[in-house]
């Protein structure tokens, strides 16, 4: 079996919350962000939380895989469930939309979950209680898939535990073994600002395909300077996709660069999943023959489909969509 | 602590997967309709089904009384979880939306779970397995919550288990022992077909309100012919509250009779919920001094913003819509 694209992700629950600006301020939730916190916190906020909206299968690299396969390509999933209602939930959407996933559960730990607050604005606000994720390890990396994957995606979030580090820095030296891409997504400003040493030398020496917002790029090089970053992640790296929320994204590739417009909608609902989707429809279609330009816009499309309604994942068929 | 409303249902969390016809046929899944499955036929529908759209807490009167509580009620729940993350999650929908809940969960069976496929034309085809539902019994009626409740709601669901059926009778008669309304809804026809000599001797010697669809209460009267069902049930109960889909509903008092019609939305999307939340309108009306015909029409309120979106509780708080 080979596949266009693997990944090592946080395997992940979302509870979806409808909430105000004044409950994240109450209590201390990170506007924006993500933020990990342990099973009593988890816990205490879920108990002031508002009833749920939803829940839904999440977890950043496993959404865009599942975006990945919506429009056509193959994907398998390293990650790690709970032997529990949540992880047998989160195994099944997968299977359910062809990504492959065989990770056996952990026997200690619950499936981690996350409590997103969605506020009037669309902006979700999330609360991580990792559970079976931290316990992902080099063990856990199936040196096959990535031998047969065109490009192997790691998720920024996993480099809050050592033991993902160590899989991730596993992971990047069989993909570059077997001749494949590497790509990585920073996936949130504090998770760079945590580990910006770390992660400036994975993008400097092994990141093929880097995925950053605006953000999350300008803290990764220590810079207010929005040009000077692209200056700086344009010589380490071979592509690099930069999202700008409504303004759409940058992608550069050496000395190429394309812009794209963010694709017009209804109303923003919930903007959960948006990078994770952009890159869902990046990867298609640089996997497919796309241009930048045409991988970009396939990527503008899927952020854009997952912004209009509540839930980390699409609600329609993507490939309908193109 | 006294409530405009108690209710016993099963305590249910929804998965919501939308499918088409073909699906529904393949699988021999009772298009429209409840059916109780075991574990083992649950497992293997949920692993054929797709991936869900979302997962929410669900339950016919649970929902309901979520409704109730939205429009400004006061309410109580009884009924079994499990001792699992679904039970945690429904056990917390109803906290948060501040319904009154305390049943221990079961040590021996997990959470009961309703696996819902949504077709294109919105309607909603649900298998169900009860789980934990299932030990509920006449130990878990607390008593004080009736005699404390203005109306007692009976879920016609429960009927299906023998132990359910003898915490119904023993409900009914402490709730006429408190000088209150006993309620019941019908549920289901299927589940009307099923337990029809137990349902009309309710009916007819217990029940105050009615809630039933078409469909049910002509099975409940084995006749095609709606007036002659409408007579018949406008003799054995104080009030009648038989829905009727895009159509609206009727309501009979007596002799005195209200129709309503349905709220006009711009699309329907998934009916779940949609005769649990015109009860929840209704109930709320009648307990907040509105006559039978605007009673109806808060129920109508809330059918439409529930059938709106996927999902069985509605997102928007009710009393605003008022």
């Amino acid at each position: 079996m080979t596949y266009d694209l693997c990944a090592i992700g946080n395997a992940l629950v979302d509870i979806i919350v409808s909430t105000d600006d004044d409950f994240l301020r109450t209590h201390n939730v990170a506007k924006g962000g993500m933020t990990l916190v342990d099973n009593e916190r988890a816990s205490s906020l879920y108990e002031q939380a508002g009833a749920a909206v939803e829940m839904a299968s999440g977890g950043s690299a496993a959404n865009t895989l599942v975006g990945f396969t919506s429009l056509g390509g193959s994907a398998a999933f390293m990650g790690k469930v709970g032997r529990d209602q949540f992880g047998e939930v989160f195994a099944h959407d997968l299977h359910a939309q062809k990504v492959h996933f065989v990770s056996p559960p952990s026997p200690h730990l619950p499936t981690g979950r996350c409590l997103i607050f969605v506020t009037p604005d669309a902006q979700r606000s999330m609360n991580t209680f990792l559970g079976s994720a931290t316990e992902f390890g080099p063990e856990n990396i199936d040196a096959e898939i990535i031998k047969n994957s065109s490009i192997t995606y790691l998720e920024g979030y996993l480099f809050d535990k050592d033991l993902a580090q160590k899989a991730f820095y596993e992971a990047a030296a069989l993909t570059h073994a077997a001749g494949k891409k590497l790509a990585l997504t920073l996936s949130d400003t504090f998770c760079v600002a945590r580990h910006r040493a770390a992660f400036l030398d994975l993008v400097n020496g092994s990141v093929d395909i880097l995925f950053a917002n605006e953000n999350e790029l300008k803290a990764l090089y220590e810079t207010d300077d929005f040009e000077r970053a692209v200056l700086s992640v344009r010589q380490h790296t071979d592509i690099a996709v930069i999202t700008r929320g409504a303004e759409g994204a940058l992608i550069t590739a050496g000395a190429e660069t394309a812009e794209i417009s963010a694709q017009p909608i209804k109303a923003v609902v919930d903007t959960t999943g948006a990078g994770d989707l952009f890159a869902a429809g990046f990867l298609y279609g640089l996997t497919h023959g796309k241009n930048l330009a045409e991988a970009g816009q396939i990527g503008s499309i899927a952020a854009a489909e997952v912004i209009s309604h509540y839930g980390p994942r699409p609600q329609k068929r993507l490939s309908h969509l193109l």
